[in-house]
């Protein structure tokens, strides 16, 4: 699909250090900035990583929709980006947001609010 | 691969809410208890979540060695598996643990130390 990234205006030199999966995409863990909570996690292909770092809103591509989305665009509920890194494999990203609401869709704080395993 | 899940004994009520990508894989955010830093993404199918939770050592699948490893292994930086929760949408895992040394195998303290994007 977007192996070779889509038409995009990412900075060559940080689209050169993705390493995309078959879908190319690469993994956007989310964090808040002050309670520190890991929030979310979505994807992201060039295109919404280009759009995230450029917008100042976390961008994501939905892998069911086949789209990109805004996070927050229409519940309002936005993430502003304070800081994104590359890790050191270089197929996930670390998004560190000021989360304004609840930053999952069921209205829970986070995404994994609700399914402790251990 | 593994989308119906290896032989594997995980809880069948667990295993029946995780939504495993194509290569039968969920992603797991590690975050350390204390410092409450993202340290590493893994991958885990169901055996290696079974063993995460069990054995409370974070163990992932290698996607590039299609092996199971355990964090620390060899070189003893390892993780104690305080807390684990799986996401609203089944698709990812975080892992909260007590991490030994760096968590990188670079000898960074995380896999997101060493490249800032914004």
């Amino acid at each position: 699909m977007r192996e070779d990234g889509p038409v995009t205006s990412l900075d060559p030199a940080v689209a050169a250090r993705l390493k995309r999966d078959a879908d190319g995409l690469v993994a956007a863990v989310v964090q808040d900035a002050d309670s520190r909570d890991v929030l979310m996690v979505g994807w992201m292909d060039d295109e919404a990583l280009h759009r995230t770092l450029t917008s100042g809103r976390s961008t994501f591509w939905s892998r069911s929709r086949q789209d990109y989305w805004v996070k927050g665009e229409t519940s309002g509920n936005i993430q502003e980006v304070r800081e994104v890194r590359l890790d050191c494999d270089g197929d996930t990203l670390l998004v560190v947001v000021d989360q304004t609401g609840p930053a999952c869709h069921t209205g829970d704080r986070t995404c994994f609010d609700a399914d402790r395993l251990l």
